[in-house]
């Protein structure tokens, strides 16, 4: 029987003994790498915690005790810990485990993690709640470096400094959020890394005293060893600001990150454990590029077709943007620890000197944007569209009240599948459009972003989102279009339905139209290309000659793009029946695009039968 | 002729003695407390920067060069220094100069501020474009000790270590935010106030090892100094981030601060430097209460009216909560450094356990409050509007994703007046409206607050926000209405025009509703006091049996309280002209409440206006 039998027995694991607990991580290992490899999912950050996770499952008492898994994609080893080995087979599919903690899903996740740097607010939270309570169990998180350049973290280590309350941190240095990090902290921590302790210049200063009889000069250097000694013990930074710092450890010794837990886990305050950790242990390909399988469609496929770069939205994106650079040297590119996904990576090769990675920090990113292109020069951000949210007030206050010229391409707009509810990008519309001064375009195609993106760097004054889906396009919208901000493109000339769609669900109105044609309906297709500001004279003029009108889109319908367009049809005085067809709320789960489209009803068929049935239905009033 | 009068004639300040420039901060001091009597303005926050300022200016040469004030309310002396002086009449008034700086306003304002914590963040954009330019400007930040808590902050921090540039960030030390400063920060940079420097330590090393000839011994010693000096030196968090770290120094010694940036300017990184200053200085009641003096309307009446306190909608929240938290002992209050400004000051002092000021950190605010929440406390969670829009990923993903029971009192919703853009509280509808599993109340009068309250505390289970705008309720809305959420307040029954009014705008709808009825318009008023869930069959029915609808909110159009309404009507088929009566655009400029009101046409006189013409014009197609 091997220990992971024991596991998925039931056995507690506070029962192994060392060695077997040092077993039970390799084969954990190997289940990790088999499992991801076969179905997806984050791979190199679950490999660097399977050591701590055993060390925590055999010290604490879960799930009286609590963690709080910073983002949460490295709770794999806490899943199988805690009754879910079962389960991996499911992993990040439709009605499957999550790939991240969730409370609805155990008793064992505490506290639902996806963005960056939430966990040590959140803990604390939890753990002065203990306290007001009256109770005593233990209260952690565990943050990666990369998460720890996240304001919200600082906000949190900041509180939990001033509070006294007790409380465990565990830094899972990694020297990687998930392309290589960056920022001065992760310099910090590496100067951590290598100094020696105070501990080995203690030994030096006793020997050499006892070798010394010179009472005034003893006295003198008593008073610089204590000076000495206050010093280096407040020589980290995490001591400054109230925390007791242990560290740093080897984070894959089983054996002494359990003896180090036990003799902390009671200390009546704020404590910081620092533990080094290889991201992609164990698993050669991904310790040699841990950034490539961060997060994994099934790698063995992935391996299989390394050379092969499919295109996406994405790499026109930065393709695109190398052209631009080119030719109008203002132009510069930010990006918020995804140089990779955001397909910005030729783009730092070709000019380093005006790319800048500022880490998982995206209210920094654009705020600095806002700095630059008060300076004249032109940023165009990346951001992934449910990571935009945490600029909000970035956005709004540094870059769209001052009315700057600052490009923001937001990728992975709409559904992104496995990642479910807490990275869906099905909000951007509804918070960004009513933001003064800013332009929104959404492209339905590569030629289409292109032209966006030449439109937004060349032509455009303020603040300009092109805003774009996960994944490639779906066909090429065979229109000679040449874009333009508030001028919409009419595809289909119809009578019955006026469908007006943007992005990548004008692929979607395209089919649903061959489809009502087929049924005799006439459709017209609106891409409408320019979300803010509207092309009113087309949508008024379409509408009117239409008997309803019915809006597509890839996002929420709260503060939408559909209510935008109704707005206009009423002030308008056009009083049709209109049909808007949006994410009715805005929790999405995990699950492929397809299913969560048909799901939610944005998928062709469902748009079509929605469409058929409120058409038949104002026709036969 | 006063030094003064040199500055109001045009002269120069680098042309000033030393002994003219000490007399020139008395003469501004002077003139500061005696404009904020008269006008209202920020006092003590620039009664403390008065020496800085003038420094900047003797050492500088701006516009060329650039500085980036943080929140921006402490820029009056800079104000005068570069021109403005003549215009402090207007201060803070329609059309008049603002509190903050202002790109619009005068070249020597290089980024406009409002919200705490941009500046580093700005400064460095500002500074990387210049590079990228080739340019040799300086280019600075001065930032407030309250403002470095923000998470922003940090990150801005993180990156200027990380980047090498040359910056200097100016750390004005006064241990205050608005109230007491809280966190680890704050007590650390008090630790670095009262420590000896390092530099005294040397001279003691030094004429000790003079008296000494012991041979060993002083190689000995000699390698401890070399440690030690090297400790003391790398014994600041912001060195072990990065930067460069010069202070504490005396911030309101004009020499030294002369001589000091003199020497550090041209220091090729990032520089900080940390000055120690007194807010209020030179003004006795100001030094005293730095808070009262924050940001004051004409002190000249307060100090009259110091005894009698006014209600106003944070008062009747504060009291509230405290009669709220006496039988229930799972609530607490928590606030982002406006203990004072949203009524929670008696709550700290009747309950100082369950009462939490985190500081600027409204995102940790928010994420904390999820994490108390998750574990079975209340929290509730006063922050002004325009405030919790840097809160906006920590409220969608933590709170509401996760539909944790949190109570969100907006305080400061809808125009705020004299505080201009940056401070208007319009876009919370806007940005709340679509995330998942939130309410949204607006009470219209006190009463209706309190029951809100009590409502949100005792029986909503989910994420609920309260918004409420600045000042008290303009009459009693004379009602006798017990709260229910999704459930509207028919207030007036008519025929005509139905008006669906929200929060304050309730009291401008009955006002126009009489003017109507003058006019023979029978006008239906509803209050709808829950924004989310909406009241749909209120809705529908009273829309149905008018000729037209009117909503009215104090809140952006775009994805705000009317378009929700419109969607409700169009998707039950009722087609009904309707108006839309919100602010059109975000950017609303400072000036009292009434003056902008009526400028964007939301005072009862425009809205009566507007409506009768929409009327008219429904009746006479």
């Amino acid at each position: 029987m091997t220990q992971l039998d024991r596991i998925f027995q039931g056995e507690s694991i506070k029962k192994f003994t060392i060695t077997e607990l040092n077993i039970l991580a390799k084969e954990i290992r190997s289940f990790l790498i088999s499992k991801v490899a076969e179905h997806g999912g984050h791979l190199a950050s679950n490999l660097g915690v399977v050591e701590l996770t055993i060390a925590l499952h055999y010290v604490f008492d879960f799930p009286q005790d609590k963690v709080v898994w910073d983002v949460g994609h490295q709770s794999y080893t806490h899943k199988i810990l805690s009754g879910r080995m079962k389960d991996f087979d499911t992993l990040r599919k439709f009605d499957g485990i999550s790939g991240f903690p969730k409370t609805s899903e155990s008793p064992y996740d505490s506290f639902n993690t996806g963005h960056a740097s939430t966990s040590i607010s959140a803990a604390l939270g939890m753990a002065k709640a203990r306290d007001l309570k009256k109770e005593t169990n233990h209260i952690m998180a565990v943050i990666g470096d990369g998460s720890l350049g996240g304001g919200l973290a600082f906000e949190g280590i900041n509180d939990v400094g001033n509070s006294k309350i007790k409380m465990l941190i565990i830094l899972n240095d990694n020297k990687m959020s998930i392309s290589e990090n960056v920022g001065a902290m992760s310099k910090y921590l590496n100067s951590i890394r290598t100094s020696h302790s105070y501990f080995d210049l203690k030994e030096k200063i006793a020997s050499s005293l006892l070798k010394s009889d010179h009472k005034k000069l003893f006295s003198f250097i008593q008073k610089i060893k204590d000076r000495l000694k206050k010093s280096m013990l407040t020589n980290t930074l995490f001591v400054d600001l109230g925390l007791t710092y242990f560290g740093p450890f080897d984070g894959h010794d089983i054996g002494q990150l359990i003896k180090t837990l036990k003799r902390i886990k009671d200390i009546d305050k704020g404590v910081i454990m620092h533990i080094r950790t290889i991201k992609g242990k164990g698993y050669a390909p991904a310790e040699d590029k841990p950034e490539k399988y961060h997060g994994v469609p099934a790698f063995k496929k992935l391996m299989e077709d390394e050379k092969r770069s499919p295109l996406d939205y994405s790499a026109v994106f930065g393709k695109t943007l190398i052209d631009i650079a080119k030719n109008n040297h203002n132009v510069v590119a930010i990006t918020a620890a995804m140089p990779h996904g955001t397909g910005l990576n030729d783009f730092s090769k070709e000019f380093p000197k005006r790319f800048f990675d500022v880490g998982i920090a995206e209210a920094h990113a654009t705020t600095t944007a806002a700095g630059m292109a008060m300076n004249s020069i032109i940023p165009v951000v990346s951001i992934y569209s449910s990571f935009m949210q945490r600029a909000y007030d970035s956005v709004l206050h540094d870059i769209c009240l001052q009315n700057l010229h600052v490009v923001m391409c937001i990728d992975r707009a709409g559904i992104v599948g496995a990642d479910g509810e807490t990275h869906q990008g099905i909000f951007d519309i509804s918070y960004m459009r009513s933001m003064p001064n800013i332009s929104i375009f959404a492209p339905s195609d590569y030629q289409s972003l292109r032209e966006m993106l030449f439109f937004a760097v060349e032509n455009s004054k303020g603040p300009t989102v092109i805003r774009y889906p996960r994944g490639g396009e779906k066909q090429k919208i065979a229109f000679p279009h040449s874009f333009i901000s508030g001028k919409a493109q009419v595809l289909k000339n119809g009578t019955d339905i006026c469908i007006i769609a943007c992005g990548d669900m004008v692929n979607t109105a395209l089919e649903v139209e061959e489809i009502l044609s087929e049924r005799g309906i006439s459709t017209t297709v609106i891409d409408i290309q320019s979300i803010v500001p509207l092309d009113e004279d087309t949508i008024c003029n379409m509408a009117k000659n239409s008997k309803c009108t019915l809006t597509l889109e890839n996002n929420v319908k709260q503060g939408g793009f559909g209510e935008s367009v109704l707005e206009v049809l009423v002030r308008n005085k056009i009083h049709i029946p209109i049909l808007i067809k949006a994410f009715e709320k805005g929790i999405i789960e995990q699950g492929s695009v397809d299913e969560l489209l048909k799901k939610y009803r944005l998928d062709t068929n469902s748009v079509f039968e929605d469409a058929e049935k409120f058409y038949r239905g104002i026709i036969n009033e």
